[in-house]
Formats: structure tokens, sequence, C-alpha cells
């Protein structure tokens, strides 16, 4: 009601970014591993863990302890005519602009427990993306629930 | 002749490797990029750098100073069955095992005046490889020499 009546200020949308800006110095995390995306999303991209994931990664501790963040940054795929050369074939890929935005899980067994402890936000140009939220990615994760809904291994 | 004689100890090969054994840490030095190769090498890589190279290519830095260096891991590249099965189709190729060894180049302009300041290094499984040295790698890096004899650029 207090929506429809003019001279109100509008109500504050309900926050809907898990993180409401970039972790500071995500870029500066270690590295848990590389992939290729082929088809569509047609991107090479890094795993980055802060201080808390990498050490759960590497010890196997499972399910990761709170506090715990894992980054997912993407770029375009893009063949490298420089390498090519040098190898003297196509067969080179390196990575060009960022792409897809940077993904984020966020481990907090209490305040995520509807979605197995794990927060999940989606940033594009460094801004948290409008209308995504837990819902949108949670239960695409399922199916690597018994590795705490994470994907990803860690490559030594 | 010495080694002729019966007897006398056989002298101490040249030490052939730049390093003398793998910088301490490097799996936890920051992501300057990822890549793929394809053709024989079929492999995933990140390229890594210490806080000097992080910092020179951030700044755009040319040439690099000395005591920076710049890490190339590569692991094997295997088709992720658990996340074609999330994306509905085959697009998902994820880091295996650690292959071909780890490669540095260590900047020092003065010791390895020659070869543009960079020294060349590369490990299997820890140890220096036996025979490989500077004149393996540098050549083939000749190419590069207007970005300081580096192919990889830094993935913003
Ligand atoms: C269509 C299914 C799907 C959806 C939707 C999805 N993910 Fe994922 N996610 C995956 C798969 C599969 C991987 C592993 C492969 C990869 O990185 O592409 C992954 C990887 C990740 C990773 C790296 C850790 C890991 O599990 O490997 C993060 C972080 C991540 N996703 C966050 C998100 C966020 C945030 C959203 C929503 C904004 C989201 N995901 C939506 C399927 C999905
Ligand atoms: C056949 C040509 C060739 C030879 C031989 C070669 N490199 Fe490279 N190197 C490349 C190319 C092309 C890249 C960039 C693409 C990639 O990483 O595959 C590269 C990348 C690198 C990188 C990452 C920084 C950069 O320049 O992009 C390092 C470190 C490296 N090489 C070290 C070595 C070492 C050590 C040796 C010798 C043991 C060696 N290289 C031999 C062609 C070569």
């Amino acid at each position: 009601l207090a929506e429809a009546m003019p001279g109100t200020p509008a109500p504050r949308p309900a926050p809907t970014s898990v993180l409401a800006k970039l972790p500071p110095g995500y870029r500066d995390w270690r590295l848990i591993s590389v992939a290729h995306e082929a088809g569509n999303l047609n991107d090479l991209r890094a795993i980055l863990g802060n201080d808390i994931a990498v050490k759960a990664y590497r010890e196997g501790t499972l399910p990761f302890p709170d506090g715990a963040i894992i980054a997912r940054l993407a770029w375009e795929y893009v063949p490298s005519a420089a390498n090519n050369k040098v190898f003297g074939q196509p067969q080179s890929y390196v990575a060009g602009l960022p792409k897809e935005g940077v993904q984020f899980m966020v481990k907090d067994a209490r305040k995520y427990a509807a979605t197995g402890g794990w927060g999940y936000a989606q940033f594009n140009e460094g801004v948290p993306v409008e209308g995504v939220t837990i819902a949108n990615c949670a239960p695409c994760h399922q199916p690597a629930k018994p590795h705490d809904y994470l994907f990803t291994e860690y490559a030594p």
C-alpha cells in the first residue's frame, strides 16, 4: 500500500546480492584450477580461492569452513596467432577480455543453511548483477553435493 | 684427461639449471593468465608470477625488473563428464594431472644478458630437467622480444 502513496519514498528493494561489493583483493587470491568451457560459454576460466578456501581444498576438508570464498573468473577464448606462429600450427588459445562476470560462492553454514551453506553472487563489471539471487545458482550446483557443491577439483 | 684416470672422482658436471631448486611457494603465486594448448601439448596451463613479476605486468613495466620470476604450470586437458551433464552438452574441459613439468623464466639483466636478461629452467616432478639449458628455450622466445620475451599477456 505504501508504494502507491505519492510523495512517499519508494521502499528500498530487498538486498539480492550475497556480497554487497567485490571482495577486496580477490584477483590476488591463489589459484585452485583452470578450465575451458566450449559451446555458448566459449571461455577460459580460473577458479581462485581466499586463504580459507585454498587451505580447505589442499587439506581435503569437507564441508568447507565458514569464511571460505571461491571466485570464478572467465575470459574470452582467443586463438593466439603469435603463439601459433611459434608452434608452427594452430593450437594455442589464450585469455582475452573478461566475460560472463565474476561469480562467487561464499560459505556460511548458518546463513545459507537452505542451500548447503553456500551463498552465491555474480558481479558484472564490478557491480552485483541485478536480480541474480542464490536461487539462480544453487539448484545447478546440487549434483556436486558430494564435494560440498563444488564442481572444481584442486589442480596440483 | 682427468675423467679417464681410474680412481679419480668424476668432475662435477657444470650446473645446467638456472634454478637449483623449485622457488619456494611458487604454487601460491598470483595468476597472470590461463591458456589452452591443443595439438601434441594438449594441456590447460596457468602462468603465475612472483610479486615483482605481477607488479610489473600490472603496471606495464618493460623490461621486467631483476628478481621477476614467471612460472608456467600445465595440466592434462580432461573432458569433464560431471560438468557436461550439468550443462547438457559436451563442452567442459578441466585440469587433470600435472604434465610437461613446470617452466620458469628468471630475470637478471646482468647474469642472463646474452638472452635478453632471462634465465630459463624446467622442473619435472620437482627436479631440474637434466640437460635443459637456456639454449633450449631462449631462441623460441625471440619473437616475443617486443614484450620482453614474454608471450603471455596479463588477464584482467
Ligand atoms: C547451468 C548450471 C549452472 C548454473 C546455473 C550455475 N553454475 Fe556455477 N558452475 C556450474 C558448473 C558445471 C561449474 C564447474 C565448471 C565451470 O566452472 O564452468 C560451476 C562452477 C562454479 C564456480 C567455481 C566452483 C565450482 O563449483 O566449480 C563458482 C564460484 C560458481 N560456479 C558460481 C555460480 C554462481 C554465483 C551462479 C549463479 C549466478 C552459478 N554458479 C550458476 C554450473 C552452474
Ligand atoms: C617451441 C617454442 C618454445 C620453446 C622451445 C620454449 N617456449 Fe616457452 N613459450 C612458448 C610460447 C609460444 C609460449 C606462450 C604460450 C604458452 O604458454 O604455451 C611460452 C610460454 C612460456 C612461459 C610463460 C611466459 C610467456 O612467455 O608467455 C614460460 C615461463 C616459458 N615459456 C618458459 C620456457 C622454458 C623454461 C623453456 C625451455 C625449457 C621454454 N619456454 C621453451 C614457446 C616456447
